[in-house]
C-alpha cells in the first residue's frame, strides 16, 4: 500500500513524521500532491496548545497548494471550472455542513459543524505531507493559467480572512484614508487589498522595520513605528488624514491594547475592522460615546467563504507580476522539519514559511 | 414692542422667565407661536451643568411645534410642502452650514458648524417659550392634516434619533429579534419603529414595571426586568431568540454597563447600535475577539439629519390612531413652571412633559 | 412493496395518476407524507408545454408541506432544528450543488446544476402525491409549533420569490410608498410583505376586483383598477404618493406591458422591482434617459434561497391569527383531479388550489 | 468700472463675446479669475438648442478652475479648507436650495430649485469667461497642492458624474470583470475609477481607435471596436469575463442602441449603471423577463452632489503623476474662439477642449 509522509501532532508539543496510507478520493473529493503546505501563525498556537484542545493525533496544516492525484468521480472544481490529474489546485481548509442555521437561515459561515480536523489516522487534508486528501465539500480551485503557486500561497489564509472582512464590513472605498495595525500576514493582506481597491493613503503600523519595509513594497504609502508614542502615532495619522482622521482603521495587529487604540485612531463617520484578534482572549475599555459622536462602526469578522479563497487565489495571480508575492515566501521547509519552521514562525524570522515535500530534512 | 416669554437659563442650575421681544423673521425663516415645547432629559443635563458649558444665558428647548405667525418670504416648508400662517409646524433644531467637510465631503451630521443655541437676548429657538424664531436654514415641516400635535411630540427628539440611527446603521429587518436596553424615549422610540418595521419579537429591558407597561402598549413582545440577574436576562432573551441570538440590539439605556451587557447578547452576525450613551462619559471593557467569532457589528449614531424629523412627524401622524401616542405626553407645564417640568424629569415622574405656553403658572 | 399515488405529467398535456414505489430516504434526505401540495401558476405552464421542454414523465408539484414518514440517518431539518417523524416539515424544491460558480464564487443562486424534477419512475419529490422523497440536500424546515399548514402552503413559492427579491434588491422601507402591480400570488405576498415591513401606502393595480378585495385584506390600503385608463391609474398613484411618486414599485403583474407603466410610475429615486415576468418571453421599450434624470433602479430577481423558504414558513406563522392567510386556500383537489385543480388556477376561477392527498376523487 | 469678457449665447447657435461687469462676491460667495473653462459635450447641446429653451441669453460654460480673486466674507472653501486670494479653485456648477423635497427628505440631487444658468446681465459664473462670480451655496474647492489643473479640468464634470453613478449604484469592485461602452469624457472616467478601484479587466468599447488608445492608457485592458458585429463584441468580452459574464457594465456612449447591448452584455448577477444617455430621447425595447432570470439591476444616475467634485478635484491631483490626464487637454481656445472650441468638440476632433483666457484669439 502506498504512503506518504505527514506531520502529525501527537499531543502538545509533540510533532511527530508518520508515514499514513493514501487513499482513494471519496465521490466529490480529490486526492492531492501536495505542491506548498503554508506555515499559519495559528499552527503555532495549535502546536503549543494556545488554541485549546484539538482531537489529537492531527495532522498539521489548513494552507496548502497540490496537484491533483486522482479525481472522486467529478471533472470540475468548485467552481465549475474543467480540471484532470496534474491540474494545480488551491483550497478551502473548511467544508460547510449546508444543513445548520448558519448555513441555510443565515447564510453565513461558520457553518456550526464545520470540520477543521480529522483524526490523523484517517484519510486526512493537512497540508504539512505529501498528500492531502480533500473530502466532498471542501472546495477546491484550479489555479488559473500561469499562477505562481508561490505567490498564491505567499498571503496564506490571511488574504481570504481580509476579503471576509471587507465583504462583511463594506469595502475599501476609492480614495479613502486606512490605517491597518499590524504588518503580520492579516496586516501585509490589508494593506495589498486596500491599495488595490485605490485606497489613496495606506499607513501601516508595526514594531519591526523590516516589516514595514514589506509593506511598502506591498503599496503601504506611510509607516508609523510602535516604537514612537500612541499620541505621536496618532499625531502622524493625522497628519496624513486631516483632521476628520481616518476613514477605515484595520485592526491586524493580534495584540489587545491594539483594540483601544484603533477605536481612538478612528475618524469621524469611520469604520474599524476587527480581524486579527480572534484568537486574543481578554477585554480592553473602549468608550461607547465616542462610536456615537464619532459615528463609527466597529465589525469583526472572520472564516472565510470559499468564495474568498477563490478570490484571494485570482487577486494573487493577477497581481504577481507587479508585486512581489512570491518572494514574501523567504523560508521552505522539509515534512521531517515542521518544528523548526514552527519555530521559526513563533519567532518572527520568517516573513512566509512553507514545508516543501520535495525538500530532504536539514542535516 | 410685542414681547413674550421665555424660560432663560441665565448660568446652571438658575432659570428665569423672561419677557423677550418677538422679533419680525429673516429671510428662510419663521417667526412661530409654540404650541408645546417637549422637555426632553437632555434638558436637564443642560440645567445642572453636566451637558458642558453653554453660551449662558440661554433659552431652554430644542423640541417644538407651533403655529406660523409670519413667514420670511417663502412660501413653502423645509420639504416644499405649501405653508401659510397659522399652519402648525414642527422643526429639527440643528441648521447645517453647508459648507464644511462633513456637510459637502461626508455629506453627515453633525455639521462642524452647527448652531444648537443662541444668546437670550437675540431672536431665538429655544422652545420654553412663547415665540421661536426659527432662522434660515432651520428646517420647519408643515405637519400633515389631522396629525395631532401630541402624538408627534410625544417622543420628542428621540423618535429622530432613532430614524437617524436606522438610517446609518441599516434598518430593522422583517422578522428579526430585536432586544431594545432601556424604555426611555429613545428606547420605545426603538420599540416602535422595530415593531412598526415587522420585527418577530421586541424584547425591551428596564427596570421600571410602568416604563415597560408602556413599551408593550407600543409594540414590545417581551420584556425583561433589571431587577432579574444578567445572566436570568439574557436566559430570558435568548429563550425567544433562539441560539442565535438576536440579531439586533439597541442601546437605549444611556448607563454605561448597559454597553458591555449588549455586546454579550447581541447574537451571530448580529448588529448592537449605541444610541443612548452619547452623553455617558466613561469606557466600558468588551472582547473585540468575541467580535470576530460572533461576526458583529457595533455602530453607534446620533445627530439626525432634517429627514429623520421629517420621517418621524409623518411616521407619528400615520400611526397616531393605532398607537396611544399622545397619551404618553403625560404631563403639561407652564413657561414660568420649567423648573418644575425639569424636576419631574429628572425624577421619572413622567413619560413626557411639556411646556404649553397656554397654561398658567400652579400656584 | 408499498406505493403511493402521483400526479405524472407523461407529456405536454397528458396527465395520469400512476401507483410509484414508496423507497427509503437516502443518507441526508427523508421520506415524508404529503398533507398539502401546492399548485402554483407555473404547473399549468409546465402541463401545457409553454415552460419548456422536460424530462417526461415527471410528477408535477414543487410546493409542499408533509409529515416526515422517516429520516435519512440525521434527526436536524437543514436549519439544525431537532425533527422526528410525524413532524411537519415544509421544503425548498430546489437543491444547490455547492461546486459550480454560482454557488461558490458568486455565492447566489440559481444553481447551474439546480434540480427541478426527477423522472416520475425514480425517487421523486413531486408534491401532487401521496409521498415525497427528498432527496440529500434538498432543504426542508419543520414547522414551528402552532403553525398551520394552510397558512404556510398559502401563497406557495410566491412569498419565497418576494423575499428574495427584496434580499437581493433592497427591503421596503418603514414609511415608504410602494406599488404593486398584479394581485396574484407574487402581487398578494409583495402586498403582505411591504405592509409588514411598514410601508405607508401600499397600492396595488389589477383588473379583478375580488383579488383587490383579497389584496386589501393582507394590508392593502389602496387598490386601483386596470379598467382605468394608463394616465388615470398613474393620476390615482401620484395623489396618493405626491409629485415624488412612489419610492418602490413591484412587478407581479407577469404581463409584458406592465413593465413600461411600472418604470414610468417609479418615482423619484426609486426602485422598480421585477418579479412576475420571468415567463414572459418578450420586450418592451423603455427609456433609458428616464431612469438616469430619475435616478432609478430597476432589478430583477429570482430564484429563493433556502433561507427564502424558511422566512416565508415563519413568517406566515407569525402572522396566521393577524392575517387571513389560511383562508386564501379556497379549493382542494384530489390527487386524481390534478386536472381540473390545474383547470381551475388556469381560469383564475381560486385564490389559491392545493392537493390534498386525503380527498377522494370527485365523482 | 472694471469688465471682463464672456461668451454668450445670445439664442441658439448665437454665439458674442460681450464685456460683462466684475461685481463684488456676495456673502459667501467668491469672485475668481478663471484660469480654464471646461469646453463639454452638452455646452455644444445647448448652443444647438438641443438641450432644450435655456434663459437667454446665457454665458456658457459649467466647468472651470480659477484662481479666487476676492472673497465674500469666508476664508475657508467648502470643506472647510483655509482659502485667501490667489489660491486656485474648482466648483460644482450646482447649487441646492436647502428646502425642498428632495434636498430635506430624500437628501438627494438633483435638487428642485437647482440654478444652473443666469441671465448674463447679471452676475454670473459661466466659466468661458475671465471671471466667474460664484454664488453664495454654490461649492467651490482648493485644489490641492501641487495638483495640476489642467489634470483636473481634463475629464470636466464626466468624472464627478461617474463618482456619483458609483456611489448611488455601488462601487467598482476589486476584482471584477467591467464593461464601459464609450470612450468619451464619461467612457474615459469609467475607465479611470474601474482600473483605480481594482477591476481586473476593464474592456472598452468605442467606434475611433484613437479614442479607445486614450482608454488604454487610463487603465483599460483590452478595447473592442464597434466596427465588429454585436455578436462579435459579445464574444470578444465573454472571452476575457468567462461564462458568467462581465459583473459591471457601464453605459457611457450617449447612443440609444448601447442600452439594450449593455442590458444583453451585462452578466449573471451583475449591475449594468446608465451613465451616458440622460440627453437621449427615446425608447429601446428590452427584455424583462432576462432581468429576473439573470437577476441582473440596472441603475440609472446623475447629477453630482458636490462631494463628487470635490472626490474627483481629489483623485485627479493623485493620479496626476501615474497617470496621462493632462494630456488630455488637447486643445485650448481663446474667448472669442468659444465657436471654433464648441465646433472641434461637436466634430469629435478633440479629446478636451478648454477656454483658456490668456489665449489671443486665432486670427
Amino acid at each position: 500500500m502506498a504512503t506518504g509522509r505527514a506531520t502529525v501532532l501527537v499531543e502538545p508539543n509533540k510533532l511527530e513524521t508518520w508515514d499514513v496510507p493514501v487513499v482513494e478520493p471519496e465521490h466529490g473529493g480529490a486526492l492531492v500532491r501536495i505542491v506548498l503546505g503554508g506555515v499559519c501563525g495559528s499552527d503555532v498556537h495549535i502546536t503549543t496548545g494556545q488554541a485549546g484542545v484539538m482531537p489529537f493525533p492531527i495532522i498539521l496544516g489548513h494552507e496548502g497548494i497540490g496537484r491533483i492525484e486522482k479525481l472522486g468521480g467529478f471533472d470540475t472544481d468548485y467552481a465549475g471550472v474543467p480540471v484532470k490529474p496534474g491540474d494545480l489546485v488551491y483550497w478551502s481548509p473548511i467544508s460547510a455542513c449546508h444543513r445548520c442555521h448558519s448555513c441555510n437561515v443565515l447564510d453565513e459561515t461558520p457553518c456550526e459543524n464545520s470540520r477543521f480536523f480529522e483524526d490523523a489516522s484517517k484519510p486526512n487534508w493537512g497540508s504539512y505531507a505529501d498528500f492531502a486528501w480533500l473530502p466532498n465539500g471542501l472546495a477546491f480551485f484550479k489555479l488559473p493559467d500561469g499562477a505562481d503557486p508561490l505567490a498564491v500561497a505567499a498571503l496564506g489564509c490571511a488574504l481570504p480572512t481580509v476579503l471576509r472582512g471587507f465583504d462583511r464590513c463594506g469595502p475599501v472605498r476609492l480614495g479613502e484614508t486606512v490605517v491597518v495595525q499590524g504588518a503580520g500576514p492579516v496586516g501585509l493582506s490589508a494593506v495589498l487589498v486596500a491599495k488595490q481597491a485605490g485606497a489613496r493613503d495606506v499607513i501601516v503600523i508595526d514594531g519591526v522595520e523590516s516589516k514595514l519595509e514589506v509593506a511598502r513594497s506591498l503599496g503601504a504609502t506611510a509607516t508609523v513605528s510602535l516604537s514612537d508614542s500612541p499620541e505621536e502615532r496618532r499625531r502622524q495619522i493625522y497628519d496624513i488624514a486631516g483632521p476628520s482622521g481616518p476613514s477605515l482603521v484595520v485592526e491586524a495587529a493580534g495584540f489587545l491594547p491594539a483594540f483601544p487604540e484603533g477605536v481612538d485612531l478612528t475618524g469621524i463617520h469611520g469604520r474599524y475592522v476587527i480581524l486579527g484578534l480572534w484568537g486574543a482572549i481578554g477585554t480592553q475599555p473602549i468608550s461607547p460615546r465616542d462610536m456615537t459622536t464619532k459615528n463609527i462602526t466597529i465589525a469583526g469578522a472572520t472564516f472565510p467563504k470559499p468564495k474568498h479563497y477563490y478570490g484571494a487565489m485570482h487577486l494573487a495571480a493577477q497581481l504577481q507580476d507587479k508585486v512581489p508575492l512570491a518572494s514574501l515566501v523567504t523560508h521552505r521547509y522539509a515534512i521531517e522539519d515542521a518544528d523548526k519552521a514552527l519555530d521559526a514562525v513563533h519567532h518572527g524570522k520568517v516573513i512566509k514559511a512553507v514545508i516543501d515535500p520535495e525538500l530532504s530534512p536539514a542535516s
